[in-house]
């Protein structure tokens, strides 16, 4: 398909990505409990003609293009969950979910995705190859959906994938990509730190988890700066302390999470073996005793080469795409990288930061918002990608 | 009415006690959250024949034993609210109520006072005053039971106040007692600290709030070592610290709350304002913003010479009191001081512990419980101080 | 003696007494480093045909007035080491002893004594009794000079003690006391942290001996705050933190000290037990070494009743002391209290504060100064407590 | 020359080679106080014929190998000063000096270029260009000595620079290079803390320096962890922390001192507003004073490709060179940089780590020491490294 006639489509869509992101975003449903989310994106992929199979690996959902199975097959992803923060931002399609709000991004992804999927299930005679399109449940809470629906067959006969996430990094023309490894291990930890409650006017009779997690969470803060090696990229955020609910009492325990990302298995387990050494002091000293749950994260995305090249071709192409950037690598996590470890891929990135329009909030602020013409240039790389990856397959 | 006497009706009715205590350790309420407590006593008063008030204050029961209205008038207070505690002891009686539990022994004080009010109402013929019987509600939440129930009427024409608290750091068979100050000001803190979310993975993209209440409670323990006299006694506690509940969020915000509690203005306002200072400095050093409430707390227990003297003397002569005890103050606060401001009396405390039945926790703690045996002595006690009370007043 | 001839006697040296505290001022010498201190007052004591004992107990000087082995025995006792703070006062009788100071009073507290000797030697006719002069070395460090001195003799024959220090506390023309229980103790510590230095731009491969003493540091708060009872007063004190020398080494090793001061021997042995668990704990986390050299401080300064009676009531007698002061035990600690486990006794405060002479900086302050006025009262006291010691031990 | 004739030379003269580094190793001077260190290597120079300049921007040495002015002339750089570490080896050649150490290997530098020296002087006349050895004092403590000498004249008609470092990161028979930016921005901190003292036992009526100074370096750790974007590499060490004297007396002030370590200006000026942020926070909080002396460090070292490339070839043909690594940049200051500033030149890393001989402690370690068998590699590649250069830009 020509350039022109993909941007020309895009364009014609427009207004309907807007009205399905739009949806997304006013009914938002947490990780692993999607529901109407899942049905809704069904129903569509089936009034678009394709085989729709829900349920995947638990709440995700697929929808098939088949052309001709000897073809090529290649699979397109979104994830469609949200996160358990209350939308603050001020607009007409604000989250009607106290508490919930798409602050990443994933409304925006999916209603890309469908409108791929429309401009391509509308155009299949053009189709030199068959198109899987994976709309993923739960990529915020690990494990996350990618690994379930992968067990459940969704990459069953596929060849390549792509995926893309909108970032309010780069602005509206803007796509990121990334050679190689493009993101960290995402490990994420919970410990119940536990002591003796007692009244708040005798700490002494007491074992108090609160002053113990307190000094916990400072003494992390020494293992990311003089126990992790300088030139080796970590973080460790404490994201979650949580404990008493009485102005007069100690309570018994406190719960700290949190999560520590790095690059390598080595720092990995410095981090993990500090960690523990902390918590094993902090008995020694304060008399607490722990449960630790650490649960390795998603593995890094690696990109593949050759489906990076066809992205940027792609991009580079589209005329309202003013920039391709080379991103560094990024410490936030993504489970995408499963995909990748069985399909060569890539993973990019669009721009949607517009700051006149206030969509320049980071990720999972509550404030988040995007500004939707960005929107059209992820439709049209995607179905670009997926015209030029079935050329270059077909070895035209 | 002869020592003898009240302590062979104190045996005489402690199988009742015993049942009212574990029936109101069943069914726990919180403060001013009491509902079928204070129905269970106004029912029980009644069938005493006395005359019951309801409602006092919001959700106090008043019973008058009115012998003639030109004679003393003594007021004897119990308090019945409950605390936010999961009970963990594995007893019959133990709490029916999810995360609620009489922790701190106000069943006891409550199952004391009516077989108090029924051994008075059953002997009122030997009665030279009247009684007022203070069911409070709500002494463990600021702004307590006891300011609303005075502002209601409770104390109109009462002319003495005797009150007891059982105690898990006394022996069964010990009274322990106080002169003058007895107790400090506990006061409470509540702080939202403010800072700007994120993705987990972007610490430098947000204000971490949790960072900064790790900080700011870290810091608060430097006012109680270097900013306080040392020969002034002070208890912080931070008892609450909530924020955070995804581990890939960074959250916007973070509550800390917990306890100051001084036994002097002075030392109470060094406490405050260092508080502030530290706020203050964490607002420069970290880019947050705070609501701090500070609510003072009940003001010190002071109990009068005279109607210590009395307790102490009616203690001595009860056979089962092997030993009265004076007591240190206590950080703890207590409501009963809002009576003292307005009528003379005394607060003091009956040992209830006793190790070879575990009832040795420390109040406030998931296992605390009593001996129950000690019950006797509160009643007899209380009983002799009413009647010798009415023998001094009467010039006798 | 006429309480009216020891004020005019008082008056009459002002001048000298001045003129020794301000040598001793001007040429202050360390504890346990005296020289020329002791050799001044044994020439001074000589001078006033007192016998002269030099090099008691190591440094001490002993003055003895002897009217008659068989009458009763008064020492007083005076102590003259100076301590290592540069001085920063602008007077003309500054330190001139870099680095060293009579940060504390010492000077005036030997000023005070040789002039209370003056005024007994030269009216020694009226003594009824023999007089003891103990002028000590080293009372700022432990194990302090009391107890060499009374290991060499100093109390032999001697039936009571008097002390008095000067007070910054306490206006010119008060009189300070304390029965029973008047000084804490005054326990020292010094900890060497071992890690393993290297290169400032490669902690991970250091174990940084200065990140675990702040943690370390930083931990002690919590066990005044949450393991000391509250009602037990307890000062810890950091006053001591050294290592590391050049910008881009991380240090082999770190000296932290300080003092933990405590009334009785539960509260002490708390503290120590947990100073302990801090470092065990530090030892898990961190991977650091260390020793610990705790040093026990002086007993508690425990005041006899009647010498403190008699103090009391010769300072009424002054016309010049305006008021006397029943104090609160304090947590400095005074080596006074090996002479008192010997025989009875009493340490009593003179004001010297006077605000508008900036005569107010606290004890041990670099701009530490007194108003000499006081001093007289000082000198009236002690003369007439012995006089009337000596009355009430010859029973008149 | 040829390969193997360099390899034979550096053989031959090895053992007067580590007779020389064993002579600075035992007699070290501090940087900005070497006198008998530049005069040994003046004399040396002289005894080799050169053309000798002392005094060179302070205590530099400067020797010139002149073939003729029309040919291209290299400067070969090596530093002589030690470090402020008590030798803490048991060896024959343990420094003399106490205190003073060189455990970074400046001594070896030293060595290694005096031999280059009698290499190429012996062998002048198959020279084809001009050589200039930089003998430079005062590397290790900024301003540094590079930035001096090089205002002396040092590079007057230099050309090209070559330098090299010993590491005990690398094994004997390693060269390590780097191209473009090796080095970080090593920044230097010293900060005066200013309380106001006092008596241990009266924390509050002091501004104690030390608790605010572990306050402060606590706080410093999150400037690291919270504010510095995580993908940058930056290290904040706390190399100093001194203060206090005397167990009693909480002092004035302290002194904290460290260094900051980055890549780009970006992160460099987030750290410098970060810690002021803290400081200004720290006198809201705690009342202390500060003086902030905040020392921009070396710029980084940017390795000339071509140059580079020509030590990497030269490496290559040794045969004692085992393998050639490239390097990750280090965030270690090197004033290497100045001379790179101005001519281009590379600097590169010669192994001297052996495990079986415990050559293998960090630099700035009490224990660093070399396997001396790896600096005949320094000086091979050295030479032929000029030989090389001299082909290559007399175009042969």
């Amino acid at each position: 398909m020509e350039t022109s006639v993909v941007e020309q489509l895009s364009r014609t869509h427009y207004n309907e990505m807007v009205r399905l992101r739009r949806h997304f975003h006013m009914y938002p449903e947490l990780s692993f409990q999607e529901v109407q989310t899942p049905a809704y994106i069904a129903e569509y992929l089936r009034e678009l003609g394709l085989e729709v199979q829900e349920g995947v690996g638990g709440r995700g959902v697929v929808g098939r293009l088949t052309i001709d199975p000897e073809l090529p097959t290649v699979a397109l992803r979104a994830d469609f969950d949200a996160l358990p923060i209350q939308d603050q931002k001020d607009v007409p399609y604000r989250s009607t979910v106290p508490g919930v709000m798409h602050a990443c991004g994933h409304d925006a992804h999916t209603a890309v995705l469908l409108t791929v999927a429309r401009i391509l299930s509308e155009n299949k005679d053009q189709l030199q190859g068959n198109v899987v399109f994976i709309h993923q449940h739960a990529e915020e809470v690990d494990p996350g959906g990618a690994i379930q629906m992968i067990a459940d067959g969704c990459l069953e006969n596929v060849d390549a994938i792509f995926g893309q996430h909108i970032s309010s990094n780069l602005d509206v023309g803007t796509i990121g990509y990334k050679y190689g490894t493009a993101t960290g291990m995402p490990d994420d930890f919970t410990i119940k730190i536990r002591g003796r409650g007692g009244h708040a006017s005798k700490p002494h009779a007491t074992i108090d988890p609160v002053a113990a997690a307190i000094t916990f969470c400072n003494q992390l803060q020494y293992i990311v700066t003089r126990k992790s090696k300088p030139m080796e990229p970590v973080v460790l955020s404490i994201t979650m302390f949580n404990g008493g609910h009485q102005h007069n009492i100690i309570p018994d325990e406190v719960e700290v999470g949190g999560t520590i990302r790095t690059f390598n298995a080595e720092t990995q387990n410095v981090m993990i073996s500090e960690l523990q050494k902390c918590l094993e002091g902090l008995v020694t000293t304060t008399g607490i005793s722990y449960d630790l749950d650490y649960m390795k994260g998603y593995p890094p995305v690696v990109n593949d080469t050759d489906k990076t090249d066809l992205v940027l071709a792609a991009a580079k192409e589209i005329s309202t795409v003013s920039e391709v950037q080379e991103l560094a690598p990024d410490l936030g996590g993504e489970d995408f990288s499963y995909y990748l470890q069985r399909v060569p891929g890539t993973f990019y990135y669009t721009g949607t930061r517009n700051a006149s329009f206030k969509a320049d909030y980071p990720h999972h602020h509550a404030k988040f918002d995007i500004d939707e013409k960005g929107l059209t240039n992820a439709v049209s790389v995607m179905v670009k990608s997926v015209f030029n990856y079935f050329e270059k397959e077909n070895g035209q």
